[in-house]
């Protein structure tokens, strides 16, 4: 059933900052929140993938949402890997769910209500002009 | 040849404000945004799409810059269409020309360098694993 609606991609910068960081060879934020997000098991049609930097440096720990051409993307900022690991999970399965990336909004988890960095609409949608 | 390297999709929020409007039925400044870029001739494989809200309300103007799966995607704001429109098309252009979606550095315009908000990697980008 699920995989009819196609893969699901997690991208998660792994070199984000969250505020200062006092030892520069300390691991990165973005990193800790990838290995958190790793440690749940997740269907096949999701995959978490790691990447240097999604330009949003001043919003870390960043990720981005996406799912193919028929559903809206999302960016999310202001992440913390030792309290958000949860919810990320939870709003990216229901988005999973989803045909077109539009999670009811009441059932989004309020980091991704609050922490929405920007969206952009699926490929495929017609122009409203 | 530049049809070869698939359509390009640049997305202009309609409802963007810039800072304060004295008059709430003034026509928004994204509606300008779309306009100003409207009035240039572009090449077939660009593409210029409305939409009422990118959730990047707080860095209007805002637009987002796609290219199908094989290229990076970058969401910009801050943009002013009385200042920013021919910057905004010659990015728009040099983007249409790559594969990838990567134009280097000093070949972007400086509001593409400046005003980026986010991107996020190709679907097609191996992971960095």
């Amino acid at each position: 059933m699920m995989a009819e609606k196609g893969q699901v991609t997690l991208t998660i910068c792994t070199t984000c900052r969250r505020g200062e960081m006092s030892d520069p060879e300390a691991k990165r934020p973005g990193t800790e929140m990838y290995e958190a997000l790793q440690a749940f098991d997740l269907p096949d049609n999701i995959r978490l993938r790691p990447v240097e930097c999604l330009s949003a440096c001043t919003r870390g720990c960043s990720m981005a949402l996406t799912g193919g051409p028929a559903r809206w993307s999302y960016v999310y900022g202001d992440m913390d890997p030792a309290q958000h690991a949860e919810d990320i999970i939870a709003g990216v399965t229901a988005y999973s769910n989803t045909d077109n990336g539009l999670v009811p909004w009441r059932e989004r988890p309020v980091v991704f209500r609050k922490q929405s960095i920007a969206r952009i609409p699926p490929a495929e949608m017609p122009t409203e002009e």
